[in-house]
């Protein structure tokens, strides 16, 4: 098993700003020999994912719907939810620790499951403060605060 | 049907100051025929939904567990979704519009869902401060917001 | 709170003979002051629906979709799962027994659903054989069976 | 990504016979490159899981609860659920065909969903005789069965 299983959140679409940080996280993670989980669709869970593949890693993506299509091409593994909202509790759920970035209503979904499940998140170009929350201010800064605090 | 579905979400436990405010929402949504949808439990969830049998209303409880015996004794009709947190999404989902009461990390994804859904989310006595959603000062005032935002 | 939630399953389309059947259905369930439990949309679903408010009787639709829309007009609740299949587990979790009246693989899921999770299940023109269903051979023989499983 | 995903479904608990031919399942399905899926427990679950790591396959387990600890020793990648029995729709979504090894009423709702959404189902030593489930009689022939039916 994995010793690990990381989730990056954040919104399906996002600038190239955000995305070549969210790429970044993926290649840290991935760089711990973490698996990287996302959402599996597009943004800055596509780039998350992309960077985690870059440096030899391995990708779950639980999507909300019913189709492996949907998934973004650097996803290893499809869990195919069918259930909309609810897989963003999927993917709380099977996460040590949670890093979101920038993000919109759905990652804020996420972070408060992830808070009230007990696990550490860290916030990371958020437009968002939330108790409980950690914020970062990098990348590399976000991965390593996540994995002291697992 | 009834025409209207209000839930009321907060904390599974509250002080009294909280609780009599749970119970005026409760009371006014039922004075105005709707259905009022709570998460089943104690707290804000059980004096809202005393709060609308008092005025002779009908209440669901869409709780997080398998057992009826956990819903408060003001609950008309239980779903028991056996799915813990992912019966937030189903609260959120089964709802014309949302007004949270106080709350915690909980009801924070309750209104996360909401927004991403598109669905009218007021706050009474929050914590939070979220863009797209709406601040109510009063009970009346809140349920007002509410019906007027359907 | 209603003292029983007896659920109703079957296909969402159906001929004028099974419609009648699961009507009737309907109809005892609510003449017991039970809650009918029932999937919301059309075939034996609206037929049972039907039947419990022809007697007086009160509705809960657990639909699979998000649109209050999908509902038949005979319920008078609606829980909006948005999770597709998954709905078929709502409905077994939140009765305490269940008639399952002809149906296809979808009623087949909730048979197995309630069989697992030790919930009385009734068998009412049924294709199926299964080890430990009970097997109706008309609503009201059904529905007495239904409670005294209870 | 996985060009196949196949789930491998049964009891918790088997004897050591329908244990060795589970794990046949699963070495089979390892040694054509696909990806396991299963429950990620015990019984059924883990055989089909050690024998996909004897062929240096992969493993997925959607698991019911919410803790990792749960999974058995030979699953790579865990899903939290923490859904109870919807967990089973899950494994039934997430595969592109399933094989039912033995079985009792979980290893039902599974074959169920999973006709329900259209997907191949293969029977191994099964009580169950379902129209549209597909019937094997050993490990090989059940996996070339449901490769050849994808």
């Amino acid at each position: 098993m994995f010793k690990s299983q990381i989730g990056v959140i954040g919104a399906g679409a996002c600038d190239e700003r955000v995305s070549r940080i969210a790429e970044a996280v993926g290649r840290e993670i991935a760089k711990r020999g973490a698996l990287l989980v996302c959402g599996g669709l597009g943004g800055v869970m596509e780039a998350a994912a992309r960077g985690a593949k870059e440096e030899g890693g391995t990708t779950l993506g639980i999507l909300p719907g019913s189709s492996r299509d949907a998934a973004n091409r650097y996803i290893d593994i499809a869990v195919l939810s069918a259930m909309g909202h609810a897989r963003n509790v999927l993917i709380a759920q099977s996460c040590d620790a949670l890093i979101a970035v920038d993000g919109e209503y759905g990652t804020l979904s996420e972070i408060a499951h992830a808070l009230k499940m007990g696990k550490p998140v860290v916030l990371l170009e958020s437009q968002w403060e939330i108790k409980g929350a950690h914020v970062a201010h990098d990348p590399a800064g976000a991965v390593e605060m996540a994995f002291g605090l697992i």
